[in-house]
């Protein structure tokens, strides 16, 4: 029995606590509904920042508020733990469990807004050995390679040995592989500075590798030109038009431009190269006839409503609506308060708000400290300029969080020094979390 | 071969992160010697605070910043990351692994300072489901149970199990289970105050359970007595000459002051009772004869060394010293500091500084917020006065570390809010880092 059985509102079940879920409850904060919010993990995740967690900036509690705290005082919503393992669209209701607790949520309106996990292109082999970046305990896993990498670098003896634990490569040259190829240069080239005796971290070999033949392909070719350039000048090595072939514990094997086969060995490989919506797409799909894409999003009508069914909205990463999907922060906030606004319109009985329009506030993408490439409007920003509407506007967007004073404080640390706060792991620890254990040699 | 085995300098090797392997390392900052520390951390950690990451208002990187870092500047000293298996005493070599590449040191001198672990008294299956609280990857390990301990309430609809989920056991009442029980109230009572729908936190139980008749019983009879009413106080059920008998995934089985058994039915249980020196101490007691107690702890001369080893030091929680073992950071610090000094003084032959003293500086801790004990010489202090002291002395003791302010800040927060910023945590998530999932249902 749900909780809100005996209850005679308007319940509206939001699946996912990223920007579309968090964003649609916050909406509905005066509506005349009962929200209950189901999510898999207990934070809200400030995604865009999730790269500086990985590279020891910011701890994973700066950008991952827990959701229900921030929430509290919105009576209206209730937030429920659990991963959601069925959703019945003619029963109306979800099936969530954790903590081996199954628990059954009837809705009237149900938002879903589970967002995209890594894709590995049907290689979830690859998962083993080149983390993705999409949750906290991606960057987790990955800071604790990353660093670990050098400190088996300073150990190792062989010297090609130690190139290899010394090589990083990036796969995918979205903003989320620029930025951690960035922020790989900064940790060689600045953070580790005068750590070591016997490795010089500043000889890290840092590639990024993309299919095409451009990286920030959707800012354009200029500014695009402008950030391979600004990461040759890093020291990074950009592979453009390489195919990867393989990935395993010797590294990556690239199919390069010249259709040349070509290895590139390396112990810390990251996956930023695509993604997967949560297979409730697929579920969705099956039961509404939705069409669903080969990343497992679904195509929603104008309004993001599923055939036959307007009480039913998939918002976010997960949607593909009018042939689009930009996979961003802004898309998944503006469309989670769209199918709000929509839920408060019907159920009040006025006029839908007419079909969903994204009104496009442009991208950046942060190169390395100062440098940064903004795309607004018809606006092509790059550099000193750019890297400042960056923090402003990130400084900006995380003034709903407790911590933007010490995320602040961090950059300060992080931009004007060299150093970083969270590099801690523990070798062979006890249990696992926070283990700190480079990836073994083979 | 040693990478310092061309080298003429004198060449220090010591082994352990802590307090007692940090403080001589500094110590010999400005000696004419070659360092070489070895630790299978990465890390100092401020284990004084520890319980403050467990409890999720510190970040793991404020208390536990790199030691290659803390130590960059100091060009005399290599750190190591590696797990000690093997010290030769006769041949004078230390072997130490990491990341699957064993490295042996040779030394002229020898520090040993690797601490101590939880002990469960000849339970390890204790480990199991009750953490102690030793390193980081404990209390990230205790931060996801607690507050995972939580959600699970949230989502139980059986009442009975509901009370399990919401029955937390600290055992053991020294500092640290009197901190991580006044912590438990605080996060109950304060910080998820209005975050939960079902339950109300505050009906948590919180039992601290100590096999003797008081708290903190080295702070003396009065201030143990006050100890023990600020908990009561704080709704902290203080159990006192309760041994435990058994504990296990249902919780913890006692026998009470009159001899009766009795269940306390919890699903998060702190293990804070015993400690276990390093597997080292036993391995330098077989090869030199020193006496080696049941706790692991090796006696050591009047100057620290192993018998017929003058070249040996045991320093910080590793020791036994005139029969005491206080088990405290100033006793660690004192004594690297001590061991460092003499090895500079046989070096350049002069006089050694004669037998170890070690300067009682007094003893504190916090019961909660504007609430501690603290025992400075013949003065006993309790209330606000003390923890304004413990709040001075912290932070001063941080001053070392990079995010002093950072940590500051976050005490103010969470002391004059209500908040905690660390309490990020993933539901079953791809990898095993930062991994969210309260221990499983019975």
């Amino acid at each position: 029995m749900s909780p809100h059985a005996l209850s005679h509102r308007h319940h509206v079940v939001i699946i996912g606590s990223g920007f579309g879920g968090l964003f649609a409850a916050k909406q509905l904060r005066k509506a005349d509904v009962d929200i209950t919010l189901v999510s898999r993990i207990n934070h809200h995740l400030f995604q865009p920042l999730l790269y500086q967690v990985a590279t020891g900036i910011l701890s994973e509690g700066e950008i991952a508020p827990p959701t229900r705290d921030v929430l509290r005082r919105q009576r209206n919503v209730k937030v429920l733990l659990g991963e959601v393992s069925g959703i019945d669209v003619s029963g109306r209701s979800v099936t969530s469990s954790a903590a081996g607790i199954t628990t059954v949520t009837n809705y009237d309106s149900l938002i879903v807004a589970a967002g995209a996990d890594t894709s590995y292109f049907g290689h979830p082999e690859y998962a083993k050995v080149a983390p993705g970046l999409k949750g906290i305990d991606d960057a987790m896993e990955l800071r604790a390679r990353i660093f670990g990498a050098f400190e088996a670098a300073e150990l190792e003896p062989d010297p090609a040995k130690r190139a290899e634990w010394m090589s990083f490569v990036v796969v995918g040259g979205g903003a989320t592989g620029v930025e951690m190829a960035g922020q790989l240069s900064e940790v060689a080239r600045r953070t580790l500075k005068g750590n070591f005796r016997v490795i010089d971290p500043a000889d890290a070999r840092i590639t990024l590798i993309d299919a095409s033949n451009l990286v920030l392909g959707s800012f354009g070719y200029r500014l695009s030109q402008k950030t391979a350039e600004q990461l040759i000048k890093l020291g990074v090595e950009v592979w453009l038009n390489a195919r990867v072939d393989d990935v395993d514990e010797t590294g990556v094997h690239v199919i390069d431009d010249h259709g040349h086969p070509a290895h590139i060995a390396s112990r810390c490989v990251v996956w930023a190269a695509g993604v997967q919506a949560s297979p409730l797409g697929k579920l969705l799909g099956e039961q509404t006839g939705a069409a669903v894409d080969r990343a497992g999003r679904v195509a929603v009508g104008d309004d993001l409503t599923l055939p036959g069914h307007p009480e039913v909205y998939v918002v976010g990463d997960m949607m593909t609506w009018r042939g689009q999907n930009p996979g961003v922060a802004q898309v998944a906030i503006q469309s989670g308060r769209y199918a709000a606004d929509q839920i408060v319109r019907r159920l009040n009985r006025r006029e839908a708000r007419g079909p969903f329009h994204y009104f496009d506030k442009g991208s950046m993408a942060t190169i390395s400290r100062f440098h940064a490439v903004a795309s607004i409007g018809k606006v092509r920003l790059f550099g000193f300029l750019a890297w400042l509407i960056w923090l402003v506007i990130h400084i900006f967007y995380l003034v709903g969080f407790k911590n933007r004073i010490t995320t602040v404080f961090h950059w300060a640390i992080s931009f004007l020094g060299d150093s970083r706060a969270q590099r801690a792991g523990v070798l062979q620890g006890a249990n696992q979390s926070a283990t700190f254990e480079p990836p073994p040699v083979t």
